[in-house]
């Protein structure tokens, strides 16, 4: 038994309250190492009249670990627990204090310990996250429904973007769309900044109480919430709290007056007066942007200021939630507060951190409710886009990442597959448009908020920023109609099954090297998933009758009959008929 | 290379800001199994220009593992970073994004990434404790200074504790005792409860405003800060607000008026009336004790009382911080509330939990500064009580909780040897003093906040609760004179040496099972223990000579001339002439 794999430490991804009475005890191990574990836990108070032991379930494995679960209801909220491992020759004990060869004949010290399932400590994103569908729009580019209020120097609808021109899309334009978005299925949009600014990313704020007036009024906003809201549609606005823009009066005033400003303290300045040395800012900003001074959060009266902020778009405008731009470069502190601000006015508005990275920290129930799923996207876009790993590499990684986090942090993870600041997705798979499918199939059939970054949907490419941000394509001779029409489908399949969105996920042994199989189930249905991730027919090697499964989403006719045979980038869904 | 050993992962004691500069970085991997690891690091939007490597220090060792450390300043307070690894045969480079034999080529996607060291998020633990020796009192068991407030039933003093007696210790019986305090060296007290209830321990809070009548009044206890302050002493009071008395009016009046009552959400109540049925009370309490109901830290008003009671004896009587009993029951919430509210009243004072167990979740800067460090305990117990471990587990013991929190929780952690929960350190050495001494002497030249148990400076004994809360020994014939010149010295020896609190700490090869050797080192002093912790003379097989080194404390005459040898339970601290 490989002592030095074995891993447990409490709360964060390895024990956890689920809800007010289920705890998740997770354990890492070497892969393939051991034969089973058994969970030993009892109330601390009362061991004799409560312990009780249960296997453990090897739920997930990656490359190099197993990863194994129980789940327990503690009859009193607490619980101290301790595990016994087996491998093929021995069996060992784990407990906080280290390894033993004896079963513990004290239980009192040195056990693991739950201490608590206080209710308020438990992590509760909202509830319709799990079964939202996003699309993401960037304002200036998806629809210009009021030439009355472009900029001076908008350009004709369609052209090249570069990274300052200007072409007049609007938020009149998204609602003038909506049918659209009602059509694709989506029931939640993620719009990036709307707020008075400069630029066409709207990133540098001049004012974060009043909508860019190149996109309407606060009042166009609110008509557009509103519209969406009675079509069953959330809105997410994008909330830039790590810096405002130079233009923002603030800043403005700090850089006439200097240290002498009322707002000298509203950054973190390095040195005085506030200029560009050496290409480096004197004060600190977002990246070495100058045009971005990063805010000083710690500040009560910038903290109150954002906080006014975060409470007026949602207690007059309507919104369910706010996207954190870079997020984890602000305190946490900050963040704690920001959430029970929005809290306190909405306990169903979604938090969402911009973190590319491994992001514990800031998901434990304290400060957000989800981050952006770059390591879901990478290990899509390596697997489906650059084909640099076969599916068992593939099932690793998002495994491992299935192991990183509580399952109700999974649950509501935005899952994305490309945005406004990485190359479109299409453009990644080279233009095959069966390796988009691909992989927006697994982003609608996986766990979490799964998101549609516009035009995707009709067959939009782009490189990195700006060509990422096109104008939206509405002439439909110009729309990919088939893909949208595969889009609106696997929404309305996901939408149908609910274990497609929280039930369990088994990746099966791959029969090929780039051919996919995985099940989702829960108490309803049983649904087996087959994708063929090469150019070359595949053998998924399952003895599957039509008298047990049903297709019901397929890229092909009659694959059910075609004797376990995919074709190449073929996919299959199937329900069985017996679950 | 033992991949599945190595372990990182960003924050919690793996990557931290230890002040506004300075990051330091860990690694974990199999013990002996690398040869170096360089961290190589940059800023994430300026790589090319402020990159930069450095060797990794192996720093500690336990049973499995070694562990790496760097310290960085990172130039614009940002940092990504990556390990490369090496070992006899192969070089690995670790990301986040997993392991890889290349270096990588992008450095910008898949490192692991510190985003910012916000000041505010800085683990930040009041200086102060560094330097403090603190010493524990029950007050009813320390001095009766006062025979005016005896309870009615008090006995003669040293008599036979019982869970419910009383011998008539108060507060004035502290003050009359300042001087011996004095003379012991400590500078800081923590008491149990003093505020009123019925118990003779105090832990079931009958008024959280009132100190109880048998020990004084709130104005005795005053003067008593105010004269420890006068001394140099801290003062540190129990804060127990995981649950009340049953004598609290909020509970009696929920107990007479039921889910009527206005108190009815102050606690957690499983069914009315509340009562205990078949040995469970139909309330939550602590463990399953029908007088100690839980309070619902949750609801407003009860949060809103308790924080109001832990500014009032901060501001209005003095007090340097508190002790949290139960800690690790009450929710995470509450405490966040608790320490800004305590910070902002008094940025110095002391938060220090109560919870025997890996505490990390509680040390990340927004909650306590410090646990009562049992795990310490429990490896000097076993060690120096015990003896069933030898001196090479002791360090391991010792290092692996090194590893396990940041630099600066380790400089606070309140470290004990006994408690009024545990049996008396003499009496689990079996009344062996020399035992007794070497314990406290590694106590006292550790990092922490050391803590003596009333009594055990002078000899007392006294097994689990009530034996180990006797009355304190004021006969002198009665009292060990010598065991207490040995405290005074050694106190003495932490305050004249800044390397015994904070220096470095590095455990030398075991020449003997129970032979004990480590160096505390800083810019100032080197200094050189050697403890054997064994009933037979050893050979410590260093080649130390009075030309380099000088006995500054020591349990016989003329040990450094003695040839490398060290008699039976002995201790020598060598101070280093060349350092």
């Amino acid at each position: 038994m490989l002592l030095e794999a074995l891993y447990h430490r409490i709360k964060q991804n390895w024990s956890y309250a689920y809800d007010a009475k289920t705890l998740h005890i997770r354990l890492r191990s070497r892969k393939d190492d051991l034969t089973g574990v058994i969970l030993h836990y009892g109330d601390k108070y009362g061991w004799e009249m409560t312990n009780d032991e249960i296997p453990m379930t090897k739920w997930a494995s990656d490359g190099l670990f197993d990863y194994w679960e129980a789940t327990i209801e503690p009859r009193f909220r607490r619980t101290i627990y301790y595990f016994q491992l087996r491998d093929r020759e021995q069996t060992i004990y784990m407990l906080e204090k280290g390894f033993q060869e004896q079963k513990p004949a004290v239980v009192y010290e040195g056990l693991y310990d739950f201490p608590y399932m206080n209710p308020i400590d438990i992590i509760s994103p909202p509830a319709w996250v799990k079964d939202a569908v996003f699309y993401q729009i960037f304002p200036e580019r998806f629809a210009n429904g009021d030439p009355g209020n472009d900029p001076a120097n908008v350009l004709p609808w369609g052209g090249t973007p570069t990274p300052s021109n200007f072409f007049g899309g609007d938020l009149q334009g998204v609602m003038d769309h909506l049918d659209y978005l009602s059509q694709l299925g989506i029931n939640a949009i993620y719009f990036t900044p709307v707020f008075e600014a400069t630029t066409n990313h709207k990133y540098d704020t001049r004012d974060y109480f009043k909508v860019d007036p190149h996109f309407g009024t606060n009042e166009t906003l609110k008509q557009l919430v509103s519209a969406c809201h009675s079509r069953g549609i959330r809105v997410l606005l994008d909330a830039v709290f790590n810096h405002c823009g130079k233009t923002f009066p603030a800043f403005v005033d700090a850089m006439e007056k200097g240290a002498a400003s009322d707002y000298a303290d509203w950054f973190y300045v390095r040195s005085w007066p506030l200029e560009v040395k050496d290409g480096i800012p004197t004060y600190e900003t977002f990246a070495f942007e100058p045009i971005m001074p990063k805010l000083n959060t710690e500040n009560p009266e910038v903290k109150q200021y954002l906080l006014d902020v975060a409470r007026y778009w949602i207690e007059e405008i309507g919104i369910d939630g706010w996207r954190l731009d870079v997020a984890n470069e602000v305190d946490h502190q900050f963040w704690r507060e920001f959430r029970s601000t929005v809290k306190s006015i909405n306990p169903d508005a979604y938090i969402l951190g911009e973190i590319m990275h491994d992001s514990m920290p800031w998901l434990q129930g304290d400060q957000f409710d989800a981050v952006m799923n770059y390591p879901f996207t990478n290990a899509l876009l390596n697997f489906f886009a650059r084909k640099t790993t076969n599916a068992e590499q593939f099932s690793y990684a998002i495994q491992a990442q299935l192991a990183s986090y509580p399952l109700q942090i999974t649950e509501v993870a935005f899952n994305l597959l490309g945005s406004h600041d990485t190359a479109r997705l299409l453009t990644l798979c080279k233009g095959h448009k069966e390796s988009v499918m691909l992989a927006y199939l697994f982003e609608l059939t996986f766990y979490g908020a799964p998101c549609i970054y516009y035009g995707d949907e009709i067959g939009m490419e782009g490189e990195h920023d700006p060509l990422n941000r096109k104008c939206m394509e509405w002439d439909p001779d110009k729309q990919d109609r088939l893909l949208f029409s595969f889009f609106q489908n696997a929404i309305r399949l996901r939408k149908q099954y609910r274990a497609l969105r929280t039930g369990g996920l088994r990746f099966l042994p791959q029969a090929s090297k780039q051919l996919l199989v995985y099940e989702r189930w829960d108490d309803q249905d049983r649904l087996l998933i087959i994708m063929n991730n090469s150019g070359s027919t595949a053998q998924y090697g399952l003895d599957i009758t039509s008298k047990e499964w049903i297709d019901i989403f397929s890229s092909h006719a009659n694959l059910l009959k075609n004797a376990s045979e995919i074709p190449a980038y073929g996919y299959l869904i199937l329900k069985s008929l017996k679950h």
